[in-house]
């Protein structure tokens, strides 16, 4: 049944892993991994330009009810990245600058919460990235518990502690912790690969040449005029 | 029942609260007033960076029609916030850069209008900060009556003429009039105590331990693992 | 029925319209041809700033499936813009930076696309301007026909292919072909007309009085107290 | 500040006005008293044909948490309406049949909130009327205060206690407790001249005639062709 | 630019044509036709069971106001549907009892509205079908002019008057008027396809047999396990 | 990475548990187990009444294309229940009265779908239920694969082949396969509770009594006027 627990020590992902998946970005992961595990599209950032990837720790809580945030601050570690979902859709501003403060001194590199965020203009100067669904002031109070470090559903995703976030201004990405490496790699295949292709197109050379498709829309029927 | 009404006089808030609201922003005036008065998280700003307070001159007019804003510039005062609502959902634009500069011409400081709102990129430029609920184009009429400085429900909140708006990054909250010195006495309080606590947590210090919520989480049951 | 053809040469549209169109900007040229054409607000552009016009190519596509895309781009001519329309709404992000490149180098200023695009970052690095319905990263198939340049309907506008775009921070308007200059025209008496009562009302005239409006809203019935 | 306050004794409307209203329903009464007081239209019946009109008992709680609709049931008076507006914007199911059976045994005629409710199936088979903004079955808490019987806020209208709430398939309008009367009167009149309009447009006459529309259309410059 | 035009007399589609469609049907119409013609799925119908299928007269009009649809009951002829697009979006109740009432006297059918509509439960009474996009008792003025039977974006697609409107429990599709004996047809032939497909069904064999898919997900790599 | 994958067998659940689950419904299940597995609200039934339980067989497949939901058919067993979810948001109505017809000459209960749905007429005469998120006509190709029996995120719900899927008014609920007979009985003893319950507030007792509340809502500093 649903647990009211914290497991304070989970299995971290390969910091090099980490690092590539960082550099590679959401929309390259997401597309050397199979086109898996991307969060829905309304999880915005509250700014431009941050791009971070980092171990989740997961927090599962009440609708209006910040009270485990605080707790879950205690387990988390340098480099990781803190993913909130409340147990049904709130989009109260669970989130400002203090946790934020909180969270920085402790490591942690960004936020990514199916809720709300507020103090928008101080997490903004001290750059500190959220990923969330509103911008709301609503505050919350901490009365109920939930759990940290459980398996959670966040913006459609499944996200189980340790695995990698990934951030940016597309949007956001989960990899499995066991497959960090092995995605790292082919996301760095996939830039490469990008990178011939792009010297091409910038060329004018058309995609329809360059992939081969000029067959294909010709075999599936298509009329020119 | 329904009145076509412009009243000419309100009574304005005490210029000193609204200076101290102004510079202590939404969420802490939210928090400090007891979390009442927020309007709907879909009230956004059209650009970044913009943080105002002044008295709500209230306009209730129609959809798709904007003739009550013109009648309502006549009656504005220095340092005063137009405040707008349709009577029924709408996001058209009832509001671009003429308006503003007519507006800027009487000392208005902003407008908050739950539809929408273009000359995006002028009001941008000319730094006239609005807080609306859509970028729209779509022009509007001057045909129906509606009214001028009578209470209005905005964005879900109720607004009465010369009770404060306080807007920024973080959306928009009203003040009653009557309560502004006093909520502004208690977001300097809050302002003040959350600056302590910053450098607490700043140091590394737990919520979890400032707070005293540790002893909670335990009556509550919460499992660590 | 439903067409798998794509029509290689369009008629454009005059050039020093596009021009002039481009200068005034969409609430301009949407008010000055009589409010028609504006696309659904929910179109807006991934960064602020972009300011465009030109002759439309039109791409109608099933959802989650780009090919017609790679299609699209050996038509296009320079200046054009690329104007894309799934059959069913979808907010997959049928279109990058790889894409923005091969458009470029084909000299088309900008995408409209009612659903999502990717490379949010690189995108406005090379200030590539796209309107669109969602930034999502999901990625797209290259499995179905669809058709370029026939005509569609975008975001709740019917486009033809050689309709004028303007596109700003305000939105999306079309223009039709044959109506762009005519359209250029008004619109230029229309800023001729705007910059007069910009003057004035940055004087502090009243729109009540410059407008005429005193005298309807007594018509109307209006009570002042 | 805000009250976790409960008013015990509220002024009842003239029964005999809430009566008439009842007769008369939404569309009707909302006309009548001038177009307001309507609720967002996101208020929808679990089931159609329901078709109320009561005193509203007021509650205000926290997202996620129906701890008030409890305390509210014993200060609930026979004909009553309960009306229930979180604080923030949510959607769990604060209420089922279990609450319904009690509100029933005390004489409570339906249920207006601006949240999610569940039992749908047996609230339908005992006839108990719900106006919701959603079905969820997503369970609350009991942990948090809120209050009862001071004015609200639900879906965009200004609730007081006391006031009459009108509910049908049409959606939910609020009628102040000191105009009950004098609405009832002038909806009474709006039946009677629309049971004369409803006959001679069912005879063909048209409305155009009827309301003298066919002079102002001429006047405002229709063109027929 | 936008015109104030009535067009009293237009072109009607064959009625052997209309009366075949709409005992087809919505889906079966659609596809009929190459998948074009949709309306958007938030069209829903008041009441469920209609089914019908008329020429359009289309109207064109502003935001929360309905005079040009008291304009248009005179131009409808027996058999009509009447299509209704607001010029930017709106949910007020543009429509009611009264004026089905009229339209029934001039053998009016249904309605389409992209908007609200109201007297839910006399129009289901009185079995006048609607399909729109809200409830919404909230009324209408009658102020401004707009067009009947000029072409009109409808809930995403292109109505021309004269076009044949089929609307059912599935929503809503417009066949061209010139096409319709053709979709008839073609109709008719994928009836007679599904009945055939139906029984074999029935029996328990696999589409994946029926309509040749094992060998297609054989050679697309399909893996069973 | 992403799977083109069938796994023909899966293990069913117990049977007794899965009847007993169909018993107490969506809400009650929820309730017994923790408040977990709910998927999100916008899943509405098609019809209203139909109330079911069975064991899911899951599929993933692309937006546009229900090639998959074909391919799956042959895998379902009787009673089962198909839960289908597209890797990205679409409303595309992927199945219809014929794949009903297949599904139920397999013994396949009803199918949960995060999409959309046609022939809502033709499923609800042969009462073969659908809980979906939109009724649209707009059909699908059969041109890309996906996955049948693989662990999927369905409306934000995690669901693995063979859980038990429970379906009713309210909504949808996933039970872990592993964990049916315990919930089952959770369930029953949760209902006797409920039923005693009912009989003392039917009777007038009140819920802050019954429950204890009394002496909560004391400590917690409700005041009382």
């Amino acid at each position: 049944m649903s647990k009211t627990v914290v497991v304070r020590n989970i299995e971290q992902p390969a910091q090099d892993a980490v690092d590539a998946l960082e550099k590679y970005g959401v929309s390259t992961v997401h597309e050397a991994q199979g086109r898996i595990g991307l969060l829905a599209s309304y999880m915005r950032p509250i700014y431009p330009g941050a791009s971070i990837a980092g171990a989740a720790v997961t927090v599962s809580l009440p609708p209006g009810d910040n009270l485990m945030i605080h707790v879950a601050v205690e387990v988390c570690k340098p480099g990781n990245i803190l993913v909130v979902a409340p147990t049904s859709p709130c989009t109260d501003g669970y989130f400002g600058e203090l946790l934020a403060t909180s969270l920085r001194a402790h490591g942690v590199k960004g936020l990514v919460i199916e809720a709300g965020v507020r103090d928008v203009r101080p997490l903004t100067e001290m750059k500190f990235p959220v990923w969330s669904r509103a911008v709301h002031s609503q505050g919350t109070v901490k009365a109920t518990l939930g759990s940290v470090n459980l398996p959670i559903t966040c913006a459609g995703a499944q996200i189980d502690p340790g695995d990698v976030i990934v951030a940016d201004d597309d949007g956001v990405v989960v990899v499995r912790r066991s497959a960090a490496r092995e995605v790292a790699a082919a996301s760095e295949q996939r830039v490469a690969k990008e990178d011939k292709a792009r010297e091409r197109l910038a060329k004018g050379e058309l995609g329809l040449d360059m992939y081969g498709l000029r067959e294909k829309v010709k075999q599936l029927g298509l009329e020119y005029r």
